[in-house]
């Protein structure tokens, strides 16, 4: 036994009960909002058909996957998103669902790629997405669920903001500059760029991916674009007018969920993958110098390219890794959840009154109530320390008084305060107590 | 695309929202379960290095477990269970963990094998730990919360029974049978498929397996032990006296928890694999003819093996597969929990309403409350269609009452009974409606 495999795989975490308590919260206020904006949960299986990753992404993104074989060779690998998943599932039963399909999903993901700060090999990512609806209401509503969420957790617009850009608009002012639509794949990939790179750098990236002078100059114009306004006055084409009167309508929708003041036009918001098709986004916290808290957008294409109907679809994924991260910075994470969420310690006064404290700890959980006891016959205060350890809130405490007169003593350990009351009485109303 | 890429790899499941609403329900009655009974939340990395898996289970295991190797060449496998990634864990921390370590995890797993009723190679498995207590009342404690968490979900005495046995003893009267300590391993394999055989079919499988008829015939002496008193009168050394002792002392701890209805011994129950050292157990169902629900025992040696200290300790799994099947077969799952749990669905009698219906669904959600409303623009008899389908408890119904007058009408969708009130109002006590 090397030292070495106490460690968990490179670009992992282990999740001690500390993080784990910390990820439950992300988990279950993921969980909560989701319902509260009306969307249901699914999940898929860890790994999937390699080919189905292929579909999305290429050839290319093998060596991006964990990937194997099974007994029989089928090509597997295990997801690096979602995403797929979720066109394959909806593919396979289009028919019958019905629409709009508003889904989430907090699945597990995996990458093979060098971990960075921010980005590991593994990690979760709420994931939702609204499948049959064209409106930009629905766009829109994304955008609400994952503010809703951020606001929830302390996350507010003095802090974060959410930059909205679309490309359908962006393509139409490039093809205006004589950019024609087969180099916009790539030129999206290079804007992409604009906000991780200094001027400089930017430029001669721009130059050695093949853009000409006159090109760059018309990217910078375009990406330097300081509000929808400005865009107004640049647009031409009919199709990037009626883009335009989406992104306003869209921003009345914000102004109506009471959340315009999170919102930012950013041309540089492009989103690097292909299947992007109209509006996109991304939310920034303005501070610090993290990637992106989440980031999503329209893909009207997808579904059919997995074998489904042609469906529209607009949605988001958001990390826990980026997420924890920013919140330990600003230290938002409230004190009391990585708590046990323990109520009752049942302590003995002395060892002869064990059966009673274990009878006392049974008849509290048989009521659902949380409660536990010292495994060791220890000292009195060893087992106060063991209730503090376990975070246990209350210490009842069992001894003499309570095979004598049927008393036993409540100890809040956050105030000390203590009390004596009847054993029958504290039963039947310990879930009321605070 | 071929029709082939719509399904799941083989041995796995798509969680569409109507099967995860009853995990969900599963890994929420699990959790809880665990935490009123002081256990805390952890988890590992969903692959760790290939070596891992071989300490305890040697090279064989390879072939059972979907295994790749990253960039670098290092051999990692998808986990098939979690007990070496807590070991691992326990071992990498052993002297700043607060002691008797009381652990709980719901883990994705996966293996290779086969596909086939009751087992999948994908699944999910309750994993309930005690490390650091040599005491049998931690094993019992383990029997507690497995046995509270099934009677919660309906699953009584009359419908399972918990087998229990010690390896100790069936060492111990092994050899007294003659037959020596290090074919013991052998044995517990042999006696692990006595209930899985008919009577003909156990005896043939034994002398496949190399069992002299002398042997066979202790062997099956010994399965046919009827109780721990039949166990008694033949039990002689001092190790299996005590050893018996404990499982006395086992039954008084299952009576004070109020759970000794459902105790049996069961000479046949060992446990498959090589690590268990004393007191183990399954859990069954007694009509059906289904795998164990859950199985555990007491592991004493493993956390040393996996390079920490050696530190006694004891758990138990349960899946999720076998426990789905019996509580469809039962038909014990309850019809409310494939509920969204959405609240109000929010109509707009006319098109012209509607931006007033999204004002009130905005309204609800920003306080917290599940609301949802029809993405399109159609016929109020249509919105309430879709309003049942979302699984709604209330529809918000949105028209010229609620401009002019300030007054919405709420339909309750199981009974169908209305009312009007004021929106104000409405907003103002719409977590309290029921």
């Amino acid at each position: 036994m090397g030292k070495k495999i106490l460690q968990p795989p490179k670009g992992t975490r282990d999740y001690y009960p500390e993080l784990m308590a910390k990820l439950r919260w992300i988990f279950d206020t993921w969980r909560n909002v989701s319902i509260q904006h009306g969307f249901v949960e699914y999940d898929g299986p860890i790994f999937e058909s390699l080919e189905l990753f292929r579909i999305k992404s290429g050839d290319e993104i093998a060596s991006q996957l964990f990937h194997f074989e099974d007994r029989a060779g089928r090509e597997l690998a295990i997801r690096p998103e979602i995403t797929p998943t979720l066109a394959r599932m909806v593919a396979q039963k289009a028919n019958s669902l019905p629409r709009p399909i508003k889904w989430f999903s907090i699945p597990r993901l995996s990458r093979a790629e060098r971990p960075q700060r921010g980005r590991l090999r593994e990690f979760f990512q709420w994931n939702i997405d609204i499948v049959g609806s064209d409106s930009v209401l629905a766009d829109a509503e994304c955008m609400f669920v994952a503010i809703d969420f951020l606001r929830r957790i302390g996350l507010t617009s003095d802090i974060i903001e959410l930059q909205v850009n679309s490309r359908t608009i962006i393509s139409s002012l490039l093809v205006d500059a004589n950019i024609t639509p087969d180099r916009h794949e790539h030129i999206f990939a290079i804007m992409d760029k604009y906000e991780k790179l200094s001027d400089r750098q930017f430029d001669e990236y721009a130059k050695q991916q093949g853009l000409s002078a006159d090109e760059l100059s018309a990217v910078k114009d375009i990406l330097t674009l300081k509000d929808i306004d400005a865009v107004s006055s640049l647009t031409k084409s009919q199709e990037s007018k009626e883009e335009l009167d989406k992104l306003h309508q869209l921003r009345d929708y914000l102004h109506a969920f009471g959340i315009e003041d999170y919102f930012v036009y950013k041309p540089s918001v492009v989103r690097g993958l292909a299947y992007y098709t109209g509006i996109v986004f991304e939310i920034f916290d303005k501070s610090t110098k993290l990637r992106a808290i989440a980031g999503g957008g329209r893909y009207d294409h997808l579904i059919k390219l997995f074998g489904g109907p042609d469906m529209p679809a607009t949605g988001f994924g958001m990390g826990d890794v980026v997420l924890l991260e920013l919140l330990e910075e600003l230290d938002k994470i409230p004190a009391d959840i990585t708590r046990s969420g323990l109520k009752f310690f049942v302590i003995d006064a002395d060892k002869q009154f064990f059966n009673l404290a274990l009878k006392i700890t049974s008849e509290l959980r048989k009521k659902g109530i949380s409660a536990d006891y010292s495994s060791k016959r220890q000292s009195l205060g060893k087992q106060l320390k063991s209730a503090n350890q376990a975070g246990a809130k209350f210490a009842i405490i069992v001894g003499q008084e309570t095979a004598d007169e049927n008393l036993i003593t409540i100890k809040n350990l956050q105030t000390s305060q203590q009390q004596q009351i009847k054993t029958d009485e504290f039963i039947a109303k310990a879930d009321e107590i605070e």
